[in-house]
């Protein structure tokens, strides 16, 4: 089923990277500007996020001894240092999720560039040195995203909907290493509903939920696949949800040939692959703005 | 799981307030002005809660052995006085959810101040002396909500999203315990479709909506949280479904150590934990507007 | 759970009414205006109701032996005559539903008589006499139309949602029954998916929607309540969904003492009680608006 | 239960048609004009069609040994080559859908007509002859299309909705056979969540999706009707979905006497029942605008 199957380490069958996007309360201040600081219940909400469902997490992950990848704007790393110390003392990967959870395809080049360096500042000054891996907020990748990224240096992104194994993404500028997932691994359409958001869903039932990721995994397990989640500390984060993701973990562990892996490790394990002449990824062009 | 565990009383492990907002047609008339009269069915709809579905929950949690928590707008106190008679004489606190069902983040602070004043004026009036806990009409809890709460010296709110056990916020005038919830335990997502609110989702089964309620609950069950439901009674007091919720609550009874409360007694509990030393709630700093 | 429960015929313990409204593409005309004409697939959508979805019903509901009520637009009643004939000729009842599918709330006192009569017009050339039945379209009851049906001799409503049971709605021109249902037992929620419409919802598979048809009347045959469906035949008509409704009918008469009629039954079965002194309907003063 | 049921070919009792609308990135660029190229994630979610979808679908219905129909806009014929040319090698026949993936009943009738001979043209260059089959984007067939159609020689329509067997539409220029399908077996429904698409609804499983096309199936089988899929590479051509494709066809071959079959096929046996006076379509009479 699979048009460009690549081994995985140690005979490992499938690939699985738990990711959580880290939006806290920047994705409804760009969105709502002034606005943001009314809407007092949503703002709980989302501040769900550093207060109980980090730590949570943290705790979570260790008891299962994974570590993850945590997508984080700048403006969440510079605001809510407590949390992004937890993240980095548990050893998990972080990466950029934009500065201030802006979709990048409605900005200039120009803007786009100047959101992304502010995001690298806070990375660096906070964290330490570069992040390897970028999501793009909303999943609003632009035509010129590529070009930023290979130019500010990063090794991956994981914003495409592609493939269901890594591909690269060729830009003007040069090569990336994509890592796809797609809507269908993201937990906002199963519990999203919030009139802040502009979502009127009907919210699932966690069982409901991990029944269309589960199938994702099976698949990913059967034909040799990527299974790389997209979710929200507030969303998956709560409790009963949190619960049926460890069940769904329990799951995927009962399967042999799994391999948990943090994005980072997925991407050098392609560009090893890659060095040693073991498989080769396909190259997608993109079409990208001329600078 | 929980960052803040706090004791039950008599050894119970996780609390279930079973929570209505008695809205009938304030928030209609709210947002619809004066076209409100014009839509006779949805009128119908809403008004069959203190028809019908007020006096059928009064019977059943009666039968129950259970009382409540009902939330219920100044002009509704004003208008719908036997309801308003049949919560107070089968012991059901009731606490207050605007004057008109506003939207506080979209009112001043004088503006809400007023309704606040007016709310209260009603409540006094009908129910007499002052209501212990507040619910804000669509989760719209303002930057100037918790302020106006403290001088109106309520004791709690239960209109945040930001943990599963009670929390306390605190504001330029004081502290308010915060019993919170979220979308997740509303009946809204699952049940309403109807033009004239705007709402055109799938309604779910009865069944279906009670696997979601009943996962929260087996959460909070499992880990000693607080379990807060926001029902309304022309959506949950229907007949199919609040057979749905008598087998809910029966299914809550067949589990060890399920405490049935009030808001006001959980309220209740905690300022005695705290009072005894036995417990420190977390307390989160609300942006709150400069009066 | 009933607030004012009452006997059903021959010792019955609940009543159960299916009923069709006959929309064809009056309803989309009336939306579309001219557009309409050129909505070919949803033309042909709506029109599988007089070319296969009636004589289908015609056929299932004579083998299964119950006659049914059938709510037409006047339109529909002049330009479909032979689905009209079927009808009639069946047996089944045939209550008025507008003129063109109007929304009667959106139409001054004046526009709404005119398009009554001009359904009554329709009726009474085509069908012969006067319907006994109205249901308003997009269940837009208005603040006039119980004057008006009042006036124009109507027996009985069934566009409201105030009650399990049958009850009285008085005006100012006298009073009319009403007998309710709500949007649960609508299948546009459940299996509407149309731009032409303007509804972007999932659709559920048969078993789904009847999961939300039967817990209503398993709630309603338990406690002697009335369950009335609001079906349409270019829905709940199509192969599958129809299939699905037999299996529901069979459900319901494997239950005893489901008594199957047809709104006129229950209707002239509420005025004998009346008539009798063995019940009394409560009544509900309907704010209407002054001539 | 079927109004008009005709003899299956070698007393088969229902036919399965399984098509495939391949828009890629047209429908997008239609929609969202200069700004498609700004969607980059978007766009990498439609072009999963070429890239690995539609390989998939080859190897997948090659093992399952069966021919499918796929419509294809003819500005994806001219920009995807190598994916035509695999569908074609594979003896899959090829309708025409759109040249842009325009919604036709928003053109006049001129630019509608400069639409067709688009597509035609490039149909011919890369495919070439004449496509039998069409079927409107969107199932956005206008009053001039049949017309159109039939001056342009195709044998067949796919896009309308009014019965569950073939029929016949009649217009001013002439007669085109109907293979009638309904929004139900479209998988947009269940699986499409995307902003840039203005689809904000929840996504279901694989299981669930198939819950609602097994339905129509089963009814189609009991029957006698015609059961024609509306899928997408992009949505069902995924790894998971696909794989519940698979199961479903499977499901389908356990059952007695299911024709599979392409729409050609089809059309060509309606033909030969009606030239050899075996059966006789209805005919329709569509409203259709004067040239």
């Amino acid at each position: 089923m699979l048009m460009n199957p690549l081994p995985w380490p140690d005979g490992h069958r499938c690939a699985v990277s738990i990711t959580w996007d880290v939006d806290v309360d920047s994705g409804l201040r760009y969105a709502q500007g002034d606005k943001a600081d009314a809407l007092a219940a949503t703002l709980s909400f989302v501040k769900y996020s550093p207060r109980v469902a980090l730590p949570r997490l943290m705790q979570v992950f260790s008891a299962l001894g994974l570590r993850l990848t945590f997508f984080v704007p700048g403006w969440v790393i510079e605001n809510y240092p407590a949390a992004i110390e937890q993240i980095q003392r548990h050893g998990h990967e972080i990466g950029l999720h934009g500065y201030m959870h802006e979709r990048s395809n409605q900005l200039t080049r120009q803007e786009e560039a100047a959101v992304l360096e502010k995001a690298l500042r806070a990375y660096e000054k906070h964290i330490g040195g570069r992040p390897r891996g970028w999501r793009a907020p909303g999943f609003a990748f632009s035509a010129n995203s590529l070009d930023l990224l290979v130019e500010a240096g990063f090794s991956y992104d994981s914003s495409l909907m592609g493939d269901d194994v890594p591909y690269v993404i060729q830009g003007a500028s040069g090569q990336l290493l994509e890592l796809p997932t797609d809507w269908t691994l993201d937990d906002w359409p199963h519990y999203m509903h919030n009139r802040d958001f502009n979502y009127t869903m009907p919210i699932s039932a966690p069982a409901r939920a991990m029944e269309v990721f589960r199938a994702e995994f099976d698949a990913a397990h059967r034909y040799g696949a990527m299974w790389i989640s997209v979710w929200h500390p507030f969303l998956s984060g709560r409790l009963a949800k949190l619960h049926a993701v460890v069940e769904l973990v329990d799951y995927m562990r009962s399967k042999e040939g799994v391999w948990f892996a943090r994005l980072e490790e997925i991407c050098d394990h392609v560009k090893g692959l890659h060095r040693d002449g073991l498989w080769q990824p396909t190259i997608e062009q993109l079409a990208t703005d001329l600078p």
